[in-house]
């Protein structure tokens, strides 16, 4: 049986990727401080096999603890800042729980011989990349947010672990990832707007901003798929949808729909939602189509079917189904 | 009068910034912890325009305190470890004196309103790039030292504060550089070596490490020249010298010449010095040389003014004028 060690494991992502791991009969130890994650985001996945240690893993010494003498085949560094905006406030927020997250997993792998590493990266390395297309070996890179430049540091961090006792990494780039547990992003984003006053959205920017999406029961598909098939010693992968996105305006139309289909949206002026946020967003897929893996959902289903779970979610039913 | 703060400024190059800046008549506020740097290194620039604190600038608080109410018109971030092989066994030696020192230098820019940063970065950003010319637009950039990686984490997180408080950057990726005074690199380690057992040189590698040098006193004209004129808000440019560089083997004899004739120089095997080494560097000077500036001294004339100039910081006199 095989064990995995997931940082962040009780979040969004980690939620879906733990009942993943034990569907295929895997053993998981998920650390997570709970500041996002939620014990009860683990709830479908309970049983001797899945342990959840409350511990904040930007502290090297709490993380070697909470591993303690457990053997661990392959790690999944998760744990990272997710709200954005709330990084180029604060510039310690990405540099303690996106950075320094994976500066104490990497001592804490080479501490207990942990070899494998997979790593959720994301788009925003690439920084803003206009009309280009954005490859794995594309530079360069200039993350116009903290948090993307704290993603990157990990990156680098992670290669250069490379050399030495990490044998094996995989760095998947996400493109925008959505679905249930909801703990932030766009769409929770709405509802809730929605939910507290029905008759008005407010939209920040102009709504233009237009970014591919994927369903995150796709996402833990395909990152496993790369982790059964990446060959070299550092892989990077750009995870996304086929097509080029959805933006704003759409997306902002389609919780509507569901919800308050009588309701006024209201925009803002700039193309930009705030400082960091890049307008639009064009990926290379050839590396992840080369593995074999492709996704099925659009951009705009994998939104449709989050909408309606985040409303569930939320305690709403939606107006038509 | 412009003023000036330099971390890591009682160091190799940060002590030769001092005194260019002291020639212009510009202010120079030090903050250094005296690890590697030395007081006496400030020596030829003392007097009221010159300001040494101690102080680890990989705090914060510390930084902070040091800079306390003197205005800030630029800032030079050089503090760092300088000790490659060091910072591939201990993780957190790069983490904290290459990387976290980035970090509370942007936070106390933001503090204090200094607007205007030049960076020391590295080659060693572009990691093994083979036969490859390393353009500053490369990609991918791939460390394969802690050292590498920290610098290129650092990179990162300017790059995303050019969007919000830092309102021009200058990175500035060096080529190795030698002179005085000497604090580590091969020409001291060759120096010491051999005033220790003047019969015999033990190389660390098999010699063929080919790699470019720039003389620290041409480095710091080159950063003062792309500082007075680089446009961007975020700059990038490559410093090095016009020639693909000099090997091991190469500098071994030059040392080897002017102080021990006589003396047996033994190689290793392996190309690389130590994990980390890269083994051969080809950089792209297109840039530097668009905005005007070209070394005049060929690595090999860089290493044997600095090969004098270490023989006598270390108290040699050269069998060979």
């Amino acid at each position: 049986m095989r064990r995995h060690l997931i940082t962040g494991g009780a979040g969004f992502i980690g939620a879906n990727l733990v009942r993943a791991l034990r569907a295929r009969g895997d053993a998981v130890l998920v650390v997570d401080d709970l500041s996002r994650g939620r014990r009860e985001h683990l709830a479908e996945s309970t049983g001797p096999e899945v342990q959840l240690i409350v511990a904040d893993a930007s502290e090297t010494d709490s993380l070697r603890r909470a591993v303690g003498d457990a053997r661990i085949d392959e790690v999944w560094h998760l744990a990272a800042n997710s709200d954005i905006p709330a990084g180029v406030a604060d510039l310690r927020v990405d540099l303690r729980h996106t950075f320094l997250t994976t500066a104490a997993t990497l001592e804490v792998m080479r501490d207990v011989g942990a070899k494998v590493l997979h790593f959720a990266s994301t788009s925003a390395v690439y920084g803003d990349f206009g009309e280009r297309v954005a490859s794995e070996d594309s530079g360069p890179l200039e993350p116009i947010s903290n948090y993307g430049a704290m993603k990157l540091a990990s990156e680098a961090q992670i290669r250069a672990a490379c050399e030495s006792f990490v044998e094996r990494a995989n760095v998947f780039r996400f493109a925008n990832v959505v679905g249930v547990p909801a703990t932030h992003g766009v769409i929770l984003d709405f509802v809730r707007k929605l939910k507290a006053s029905p008759g008005v959205l407010e939209v920040l920017g102009d709504g233009t901003q237009k970014k591919p999406y994927l369903h995150v029961g796709e996402l833990v598909e395909a990152m496993l798929f790369v982790a059964d098939r990446a060959q070299g010693r550092f892989n990077v992968v750009n995870i996304g949808p086929e097509d080029d996105g959805i933006t704003v305006r759409e997306i902002a139309e389609i919780v509507v729909g569901a919800f308050a289909p009588e309701a006024e949206i209201r925009y803002g002026r700039e193309p930009r939602g705030w400082v960091g946020d890049v307008p639009r967003f064009r990926y290379a897929l050839e590396r992840l189509r080369a593995l074999g893996w492709r996704s099925e959902a659009s951009s705009h289903s994998a939104i449709q079917l989050a909408v309606r779970e985040i409303g569930q979610q939320e305690g709403w039913t939606t107006c038509r189904p």
